[in-house]
């Protein structure tokens, strides 16, 4: 091995399925969670001699995980992430890095004689909440996200006067279908948040602009909807989306003797456009 | 090939995502089907001499899907497969029985200023509503359900006095977490039905009765369910169900000097427990 | 409850991954399991009375997978399973019916200076083989198979002269792409079977048959295959297939400027044509 | 807007199936492909002013990942990707970078009478072969890589010695199962490389060095391998490996009466470990 050295490395254990009920009164809550948790450090004697000595387990890590679920409890899953973070890097060492990941599934109460039940859930699929707190010896800084959020508008939407080469057979269209499964992540500039709020702000005011914009573009979209984001909440320095357009195309009927004024569509699989932007807050503030 | 004879055999086009846009007013609708067309008949020409000329393409079966969605529309899923299923019988002579699956992804509004948008959507993930239409030569028989409907009560559940044997391990439990990811599938006695109301009342029913039932296994709860389904909606005969356990195992907290007293869980993924049962209508009526 | 009654039902625990490492020599050999055991019997008292007596857990099921992997151990997936279920119908006196479906992962040794290792294994992901075993009180039924076997032929295949009507626009051709992922399954007459030869016997014949046969449609090539696997082994006395038309579409270049004499295809995942045929022994033999 | 700015951006078409057959002679070869093009530069006009003038669309670089498919060919993935890049760099004035990813999935030839078919194929699942090339106004960058390459060893594996707190449970072993899913990606020093017998060799050494290497934890194993694959082409600068440690636990069969040495085990799904590390070739060579 006289060749080579050790490069960046992290270990951890990934997708920890937490489930949290808090049953301290009859109305029961439920906290549904995919924790991984992420170390860097200097491991390389476990890397280069097979030396384990410095080297937490992820069995260990995937008990902690368990474990803060109780001890510490899940108010928001960034309070529990920094939380799992700070006591990690404080249990190794030699780490220099602790990552929390979380994503958080949510759930409706099952609706009975018009209220939510007690104790019975059912899981809402719309969208997934995601964080991710990354703790080192001097500092903590949280990245929220919401992902698997399905969009559509079947208008307000066009897509004209872009550039064409050789190879462009695309034609312009002023109305069209305008869909994406919408994957979004902040960064917080402190962790001084009320965290839930935050996330249903944010949340908000990117469905909200989806719905309220005419889009030119999906970037043009994008960028409204982090713009928006901003101005919801001042905690947020920038905001990064990932967007496939998710491509319905207007099926031809023509030859079946119908017309179709953006009636029918396909709705297709791959390849899909994919648009991805970051916007950022303008410190020099509003010139 | 004196040794072999064609037995049972079908063949059609699965997975057409149709999505259909209803815009005759600013306040759009959206119905987003994933169709599969199947027919069974005599083509045993195709089979053994390779010869096609009974054979409708599946491609014309998937243009007819598309078609149709437009000619006919789409009221609801049942009534849309029931119309694609008499049109393809009658399209190819030598086929018996036509058999249309739909699924439909639900969507809601966007919410904008406390009220649903009008052509602004987010998909609902919490379960996809299944239909299955059956055509022959004499008759009709529609199938409809719901999938994917998963379920959770963190109370009121428990498993105690089962049969135990060499290879039992189980503890019994008098409170556990009962989950499942419900696939329920109904079949009507007629096809006279409104449709939608009937879907409706028996996800209704099922709910309700899942929350409000105390459970002594997950079989008990799945004829509670089937006999509220039959009781909520006379024009349904039997209901049956799909419903895998999903094991949430109690943490063990003790080596970290914690109490758990059924608030942290694993949710596992496999192996699970897959109980399925059928709920018929008892015409003798209440022997 | 006087509206209803119990119909069908069964139950059990489902994928349960096994994997059986035989080391009685240096020379290690993989065994590498999903199996999944399901009982019918008579479990009325569970459903409607909530009565667990007769029920032997899903988790015992579990442990008796696992436990039989060791003390009858697995020669064959067939073997293993006919074991399993013959146990399972001795252990529940209410249970009249035992199904095992066992789906086997194949690996191959890593080569090293042009020789397989000892213990060292590489999953071939070109297929699954697959069992399910019936057991009742007075018989048992094998069913083997093989699933996910991904083909394509780049020749040799046309579809021409089919049945046309108002929405058909698809084109002749007379040359194809075609693929799909086959899945099929075949019964046996007997349980008196050398299971693994006859496994590789029947795959070949159908590779075989695939490669070797002009396809005038996909339907003609799963006959073609069906007589083959039934030439093939006179214990099979049937085989069905279900084969997904992975389309192969030829893409136009003539935009721009560049011949496609069948060189650059799209492959389509949704929707595709879905050609399932069962091919039966004839049992009047050549007439 | 006042209070933000476009950040880092992007766009491209993601998973264009693409599938060269060629047919020069009767002997067929095919290269099965997933394409995605991405592009990086100034586009704040089509972000911030909805302006798409400088936006080549989505679809015009799907037609020029096909028709380039026949205009240059695909001798490699890397060949091509580079040839891909350079082509929408100069077609798109306003790009700083393309960036193309392609992955390959492999096929095998059916085996019929002893010898390879001409045009009939079968899919090797056991690996994905992928690389991404960016291309940018005044350099080149390739990393290719392998995926999905599911390793397993029966022996020859420990974990002891490490690191324990409050929370570690986990017992010392000197014997377990050792598998990963691999994902291995690698950074060539320059583009003049010979890519198809650079991957095979790659691929080789990291498979010889997981089969022969006693592992005394899964970084050890990366770490071997690493240096074994700088060692296998000078042409490799670093390379990086993304392991997710698939735990496979004995099975406890002593409450059944049955020993387990080390011969059943249960796969688990989740949590995992995942284990994640770069080797970099040591310029100053061997010291």
């Amino acid at each position: 091995m006289g060749n080579s050295r050790l490069g960046a490395n992290q270990y951890g254990k990934a997708e920890n399925r937490v489930v949290r009920i808090y049953r301290d009164t009859a109305r029961h809550e439920i906290v549904d969670l995919n924790v991984s948790t992420t170390l860097r450090g200097d491991f390389a004697a476990a890397h280069v001699d097979g030396d384990q000595r410095d080297v937490l387990p992820t069995d260990s890590q995937k008990n902690t995980a368990f474990a803060y679920a109780k001890a510490h409890g899940v108010r928001s899953p960034e309070d529990y992430a920094l939380a799992l973070g700070h006591h990690l890097l404080e249990a190794v060492p030699k780490a220099e890095a602790a990552k929390i990941r979380v994503e958080q599934y949510p759930w409706d109460r099952i609706t009975v004689n018009g209220r939510g039940h007690d104790h019975a859930f059912v899981r809402r699929g719309d969208s997934v909440r995601t964080t991710e707190a990354v703790v080192t010896r001097s500092d903590e800084v949280v990245m929220s996200g919401v992902q698997d959020l399905v969009l559509l508008k079947s208008s307000g939407s066009e897509f004209r006067g872009f550039l064409k080469d050789r190879y462009t057979t695309l034609q312009e269209t002023d109305d069209r279908i305008l869909a994406t499964s919408l994957a979004a992540h902040w960064r917080y500039e402190s962790t001084d948040v009320a965290w839930n709020d935050a996330y249903d702000a944010i949340v908000a005011a990117v469905l909200e602009t989806f719905a309220d914009t005419y889009s030119r573009a999906l970037q043009e979209t994008l960028y409204r909807m982090g713009d928006a984001a901003l101005g919801a909440r001042p905690e947020v320095c920038e905001i990064s989306f990932s967007a496939p357009n998710k491509h319905h195309f207007l099926v031809d009927l023509e030859p079946f003797g119908l017309r179709n004024d953006g009636e029918v569509f396909i709705a297709a699989d791959r390849p899909y456009g994919l648009i991805e932007a970051t916007v950022v807050r303008d410190s020099a503030g509003g010139e």
